[in-house]
C-alpha cells in the first residue's frame, strides 16, 4: 500500500496532483516552500491530514533554504494561510514549529524533517484505527442487514454507506479516515457497496472516491449530489460517513459544503450519519460551527467543469451564462444534533462538549 | 414578452432547443408526432407544463398526418411514455384527447390544434395568476425584511429567494411557474435576488434559469447545489421557492432530484418552502409521494458534462472515471410536511389532503 506522499529515490518529497486524477496519475516533486504553498492552494493536494502532512514538509524545506527565525516565521505565516478551514494545516505547522524554534538554526531542517516524517506516520497510523474503529461501527450494522434479508440464497446484500467528497486515501497519508473503515471492511470480506456523491463544484467524488475505490475494487455507484436524499428515503443507504475539516468544541462539524444537506436527510431518515475525524481535527479553541471560518473559493469551480474530451485530452467547459455572477462556499456546517457519532482513532465519541472534551482527553 | 411555443409566419409550431442553452438561442420546428416525441425525450423542452403544451401540439400533429383512431391510440401512448413523472403531460393528452375522440376523423386535427391552442393560453393566464398570488406572499416577506433592515440609508435589502432547477418561463409557455411572482415583484420594483442552484446532473438551473433571469435583469447569483444549506443557516436565504412536476393527493410533492434536501435545510431554518403548481399538476389518484414512479434518466448525464470551451465551441467532459457504474433518479419526493405551501392559479393552499381538495374544489 503506497503513500500518497513520500521520500524518493533522491530524497525529494513527492505526493500525487490530484487535479490530473481521476483520468492522469501525475507526481509532484516538492522542492520548495513554494512548492507546498502552490500544491495546498492549487488543491493539487487536499484533505485536511494530507494538507497538514505537505505543510508540515514545507516548513522543513523553507528552512532547508533558510533556518532563519524570519524565514520560520514567515514560512509558517505563509502555509498558515493557504487553506482556512482545516484545521490540521495550523496543528501541523505548529507541532514542526515547536520542535525547532528553540533550536540552534543549523539543526532545524533535520529536526523539522524528522517531525514531518512523524507527522505522516502518526497519520497513516491513526487512520489504521479509525478504520478498525469504524469497522466495528460498521460490522454490527452490516450483520444487522444480512440477518434481514438472509435466508433467499441470494448471499447478504451489501452494506450500503454514503460518502461526500474525498476522505479517502488520498485525502491523508494513507488510509483515509471516512474510507479507513470502508477498507478495513472489504479487505475482511464484508460485501460493502458506496453511493459516492459527485461533490460539486471540485468533483472529489467523482474524480478521486471513484477513482480510489476502483483501484481498491470496492464496489461504488456515484450520483449527483441532489440524489442522496431520494436514496435515503427509499431505504437504499444504512449509513452516511464522511471525514470533517474541523470539529468545533461542542461538536458541531465544518466539512465539505453539501454535507450538512446529507446529515439532514440521514436524520429525517433514520440513518446514522458518522463523522470520522483524528482528534487533531479537533479544535477546541473553536467553540462552535458559527465560528469556524468558511473559505470563500473562485467563482471558475462553478462557472466551469474540468474532464476530459472523447479523445482523452483534457478540457474545461464553461457552464454558466458570462453575466451570471457565482458564490463558491468550500464548506459548511454540520450541527452536532445531527451527528450520530464520532468516529476517532481514540474510540467513538458523541458530538457533544462531553464527547469532544473525553475525546481529547482520552489515549 | 414572447412564449416559447408559438406559430411561426408558415403555420409551423416552433419552440427553443433549451439543450443549447443558454450559449446559444436555437429554434426547432416542430413538424411531427415524431419531433414532439424527440423534442421531450431529450429534453429539448423540459419542464412540466411546456412539455404538456408540446405533448398536445404533438397530438395535434399527429392527426394531421393520420387522423384515425388507431394514430389516435398509439400517438397518445407514445407521447405519455416520453417522460414517465410529470402528470402535466398526461392531463394535457387527456384533454386533446377528450375533444377529439368521438368526433369524425375529418374534424380532428382543427380540433386538436384548437384544443393544444388553449392548452398555451390557459399556460400563460394561470402562471400569470400563480405569479400574482406568490407575489403577495412575498411582498409580505420583503416587507419584513426591509423594515428590519431600514433606517441605515442603504435602501431596503433584496428578498433572497432561492430555487432549484428550472421553473421558469422556459418550462412553461411563459411566466414560469416557480419564477411568476420573482417577475412580477420584479416589475412592480421590489429589489429580489435568487439563488440560482446550479441544478445536476443537467445543470437546468446554471443554464436555464441563469439565462432566463440575466435576460430579465433580475439579480441572481449561481451556486452549487451543495451550498444552499449553508446559505440558510446564514441567515441568507428568505423563502426557497421551486416548481413541481407532480403534487400527490395527500400533498407530498415531486420535483427535480434535490429538492428535497432544500425542503430539509429550510425547515431546519425557519425558511419558508413554497412549491409553485398549477392544479393540473396535482395528482388525485396518486395518493402519496411513494407512488410517484421516478425516472432513472441516463448515466451519461452524470458521467458527462455539456459546455463551451474557450473558443465558444460546444463539447461535452467526462468527469466520471470508466470503471465506476452511475445511478441517475431525475426526481424526489419532498414530504407535505415540510412544504409551507402550494401557491397555485386558484390561490394559496396548504400541501394536505385537506388542502389538495380544497385546490381541486376552488375556481
Amino acid at each position: 500500500m503506497s503513500r500518497t506522499i513520500w521520500i524518493d529515490e533522491e530524497g525529494e518529497v513527492r505526493t500525487i496532483d490530484q487535479t490530473a486524477l481521476p483520468f492522469e496519475r501525475r507526481e509532484l516533486v516538492l522542492r520548495t516552500l513554494e512548492d507546498c504553498d502552490r500544491a495546498i492552494r492549487d488543491m493539487q493536494v487536499r484533505g485536511a491530514p494530507l494538507i497538514g502532512a505537505v505543510g508540515a514538509w514545507g516548513l522543513a524545506l523553507a528552512l532547508r533554504d533558510d533556518a532563519s527565525d524570519a524565514s520560520l516565521k514567515s514560512a509558517f505565516e505563509r502555509l498558515a494561510a493557504s487553506r482556512p478551514t482545516a484545521v490540521n494545516l495550523r496543528w501541523a505547522l505548529e507541532r514542526v514549529r515547536a520542535r525547532v524554534a528553540a533550536q540552534a538554526p543549523a539543526r532545524r531542517e533535520a529536526l523539522a524533517r524528522d517531525e514531518a516524517g512523524r507527522i505522516c506516520d502518526e497519520d497513516v497510523a491513526c487512520n489504521a484505527r479509525i478504520g478498525e474503529r469504524g469497522a466495528e461501527l460498521l460490522r454490527a450494522l452490516a450483520q444487522r442487514r444480512a440477518a434481514r434479508s438472509g435466508g433467499d440464497g441470494t448471499g447478504p446484500a451489501p452494506l450500503n454507506l454514503l460518502t461526500h467528497c474525498n476522505a479517502g486515501r488520498i485525502a491523508t497519508v494513507d488510509h483515509g479516515t471516512a474510507l479507513a473503515p470502508v477498507y478495513r471492511l472489504h479487505a475482511e470480506g464484508v460485501p460493502v457497496h458506496v453511493w459516492v456523491d459527485e461533490t460539486r463544484p471540485r468533483n472529489q467524488g467523482a474524480a478521486l472516491t471513484a477513482w480510489e475505490l476502483a483501484e481498491r475494487g470496492v464496489a461504488h455507484t456515484v450520483i449527483a449530489d441532489n440524489a442522496g436524499g431520494l436514496l435515503m428515503m427509499q431505504g437504499r443507504v444504512d449509513a452516511v460517513i464522511v471525514g470533517c475539516d474541523r470539529v468545533a468544541a461542542n461538536g458541531d462539524v465544518a466539512n465539505k459544503v453539501g454535507t450538512y444537506l446529507k446529515a439532514l436527510a440521514a436524520r429525517d431518515n433514520g440513518v446514522p450519519f458518522y463523522v470520522a475525524c483524528p482528534v487533531s481535527t479537533i479544535d477546541s479553541g473553536t467553540p462552535e460551527g458559527a465560528s469556524i471560518p468558511i473559505e470563500e473559493r473562485a467563482a471558475r469551480e462553478v462557472t466551469h467543469v474540468d474532464g476530459v474530451l472523447g479523445d482523452g485530452s483534457r478540457a474545461s467547459v464553461r457552464i454558466v451564462p458570462e453575466a451570471s455572477p457565482v458564490a463558491n462556499p468550500a464548506f459548511d456546517i454540520t450541527p452536532a444534533r445531527l451527528v450520530s457519532a464520532l468516529l476517532t482513532e481514540r474510540g467513538v465519541f458523541e458530538a457533544s462538549v462531553a464527547g469532544v472534551r473525553a475525546a481529547l482527553g482520552a489515549q
